[in-house]
């Protein structure tokens, strides 16, 4: 029952901002991404027919809305259809979701996706209660927040399955340490496990370095069906599979803690959508909001058996030259986390990664998959890409 | 190149809560909208695989966010995807284009579109402040809001085409008699010509009664593969032509401000679409945020020549027994504009005088149209539908 049959839907360009603190505000940020996208594939902005902005906040942090229409002003993209995707902390992977439809129902045959947003001008305080208005009314009111549901679950997971605390820290170190590489994370500089675990308490068990930053910045691909990027280059990935799912937004009510059921269910629709399997997955760019997270993502993906993802960490299974590098980019943890950028950032590091062009941080792949987490898993989407030669 | 070549999309509900000022908040509208939609489907919540939620401003509004998987919670929609879609208040038309992209692609086979918004909590002033924050910052500064362009354009229309400020007047008043009829209206009352031209100035020569209020409420409409609407129902509408278009942001830059380009566009990629033109829509829903909007689009869906609109206003053309009855439902001049909610409500209308459940607002339709415009036109949806029969 799908639309373009014959005829897939490529990516034929990326780019990201330097992420960090920014002096820029949000419509500079998604300009200079959108245009640096551009530039990046050799299309012009009159040949954009819509543009998608994943953004969950401007009106929030900073008094601004519309931001998709003085994009497509600032950029030169009118008449170009523009909209603001939100989904929350996956509004990127909501934005590549989108852009595929976009191009698969033939609604468009040029889709810029540019997600982003700027954080860092608020107090931690203030940016922790705009992030955490997006609980469930039922648990918002009794003051839980993001951080907190990730230690309660931190908690469980190291009980439940024996694991060493040492080894949700390895998630951190091994994320830092690929972010050296990435001249555009915001942090690029080796942390080491001792550190993490002397690190300040946020959240018992975890620390200040199990949690990403506060981060400004902007990302940007672009999407066409394959026909259409043959025109322009011999290097363009494929959008293989995307899928997204919701799982109780009530977070305590789910059976089961340490399965996040949007990351099984986007994964199943994805791997269904795309032919392939977690076997088949040669890099992966998982939600790394908090360290617990990239365990719950293994094992909700099939790249490990309930409880068992910390082991693979331990052994040194998702580093860049491990059987499946994980976090290549250096992660949510070292990159930065601007909620509407972080999915988008993915997307960017996979399609890198598929076309040769990840420099320092290049690995072997001809598949590559990203999990944008939204909240504490109310909503994921799953993406597979696939390289095109 | 589009997607179900021979499976065209449907839509097989529809319904809309009151509008007006509510005591409940915004997850308990959409909540209510939503399924009220599925009943009248006679489709389980759990059948539903992507909801879509047009809202602008529920985190400005009401420090909510995450609305969507709330929404999917809350009326038991669980693991469907779910994305908000913000177009400004054209948000409820990016929503239809987004349901529609959904299934035309193969990515959904049941999407619940849910739009709404909540704002009569707010002052006047802090509404019209959270609206202003659409318009570009080198406008925005300047301390301009929509009501004032409003103004300025009405008085430019007025003098260049040598139109008698009583056509405005009697946009509002039919809209008014219209409404009388909807149940589901703000304001189920008449008001005469005279009475419009007597209301206190807000934008001279814009007065009171040229204004559609501030709103609560939430619309919905449910789409599937026509041959899945099949399955459920003899009674269902198919979108034949949905397109959307930015004009410039600053709106100062437009060469004609007479001329809404975003329409325009829009329009002339939903006819192309459809196969239909302007001669073939039966009925109209236009936005009628201020009186001049519904002179802007009749003449840029070329339902009117250019200037021209406000004579076929003047004769009844575009009364409920005229030639091309326009707002038939009461328009957001009385029905009332929850930002989000008034592109889906417009949907609402057009579906129910396609299946003829439209009650005593009743008019001979195979074709209908529904204009939903963002901002003053910086982004516009023109969707066309037409009836299964």
């Amino acid at each position: 029952m799908t639309g373009r049959e014959s005829d897939r839907v490529a990516v034929i360009g990326a780019s990201m901002t330097q992420f960090g603190q920014r002096e820029e505000w949000i419509l500079e940020l998604l300009s200079e991404a959108g245009l640096d996208c551009l530039e990046d594939a050799g299309v012009e902005a009159d040949e954009v027919e819509h543009l998608y902005v994943s953004n969950m906040t401007s009106g929030e942090f900073e008094g601004m809305t519309g931001v998709m229409n003085a994009l497509a002003h600032d950029i030169g993209a009118i008449p170009a259809y523009t909209q603001r995707v939100d989904q929350t902390s996956s509004s990127g992977g909501a934005g590549i979701y989108a852009a595929w439809q976009s191009i698969q129902s033939g609604a468009s045959e040029m889709t810029l996706l540019v997600g982003g947003e700027k954080m860092t001008h608020r107090t931690t305080g203030e940016a922790t209660d705009i992030i955490a208005s997006i609980a469930h009314p039922v648990e918002y009111k009794t003051g839980v927040t993001l951080p907190s549901f990730a230690g309660m679950t931190a908690r469980h997971y190291l009980e439940r399955f024996d694991a060493p605390r040492e080894s949700l820290a390895k998630v951190a170190s091994k994320n830092h340490k690929n972010g050296v590489d990435n001249p555009h994370a915001q942090f690029q500089k080796e942390v080491d496990v001792e550190t993490i675990l002397e690190s300040p308490i946020v959240a018992d068990p975890l620390r200040l370095y199990d949690f990403c930053p506060i981060t400004d910045g902007s990302a940007a691909m672009l999407f066409c069906p394959e026909s259409v990027a043959q025109e322009y280059t011999d290097e363009y990935a494929i959008v293989a599979g995307v899928d997204g799912a919701t799982d109780t937004h009530v977070v305590h009510e789910r059976e089961d803690p340490t399965v996040m059921g949007g990351v099984v269910e986007s994964g199943k629709g994805a791997y269904e959508m795309s032919g392939y399997g977690p076997e088949d997955v040669d890099v992966a760019e998982l939600h790394d909001m908090f360290t617990i997270l990239e365990f719950l993502q293994m094992e909700g993906l099939g790249f490990a058996e309930q409880g068992e993802a910390w082991e693979l960490v331990e052994d040194g299974y998702t580093e860049r030259d491990g059987e499946l590098p994980v976090n290549t980019s250096g992660g949510l943890k070292s990159k930065g986390h601007p909620l509407g950028a972080s999915g988008v950032a993915q997307g960017v590091e996979i399609y890198e990664q598929l076309v040769g062009e990840a420099g320092d941080r290049q690995v072997e792949a001809d598949v590559g998959l990203c999990c944008n987490v939204g909240g504490f898993g109310n909503c994921v989407i799953t993406t597979i890409m696939e390289a095109a030669r």
